[in-house]
């Protein structure tokens, strides 16, 4: 296999690429995570999302867990080679939901007047989320 | 000034934020960056985007030199507390042009069949955006 574009990436000195996730259609960015060479490959190869969880120290098949896959319609890498944009369609919810705390998105916090807001519904329990 | 709010924040061993940049209206990711505290506190204070270059090893007003300002309307922080998303009109040309490329956004590099491809045109000549 031809392995020239994940040698094109400026990996960083954990290995790392950061990855941006943005859902397809509406445009929202859903989350922000990282992969090593080997999620990112994985994630051109079976079209869904695959991380590298620094905090597990493991791959991360998103999804795995909560049945929230993400297909994934485009990987975009910018001017310096080091960032990733995902372009993804957030599977398993109606609307998807890609935060852990059941929320549509990661970034539901929002700054006012020196303090931050949260401001997006939880659309689901993570309690019934992750019962498995 | 109460700075609860950046106490908050989750900096990383380098006491830095990594920042997803959007575009309001049309939700292009433009760019990524990142932030120290005080560049945070100088976006949230001017409305007006300061990273901190990392290859400099300064705060970095956006826009400085090539004019091309990024208007703050909107800043979020994620579940962790560990990213910040920034929505912006890019200002200094139409079409907004982020990327130092002389591009729209930064993510112009699409991955297709084993290989990234520039998929984005150039809306100005760098050498001309940069000449001050």
């Amino acid at each position: 296999m031809n392995d020239d574009w994940l040698d094109q990436i400026t990996w960083d000195r954990d290995g790392l690429v950061p990855v941006i996730t943005q859902e397809q259609g509406s445009g929202d960015v859903l989350m922000f995570a990282w992969m090593n060479r080997e999620a990112l490959a994985l994630t051109a190869d079976k079209r869904q999302a695959v991380y590298w969880s620094r905090s597990r120290q493991r791959l991360w098949h998103k999804g795995e867990e909560s049945g929230h896959f993400q297909q994934v319609h485009d990987i975009r890498l910018d001017c310096d080679n080091d960032v990733v944009l995902l372009s993804v369609t957030q599977l398993g919810h109606e609307p998807g939901i890609a935060c852990h705390t059941g929320r549509h998105s990661c970034f539901f916090q929002r700054y006012q007047d020196g303090a931050w807001h949260s401001v997006e519904p939880v659309l689901q329990d993570p309690a019934a989320i992750y019962r498995k």
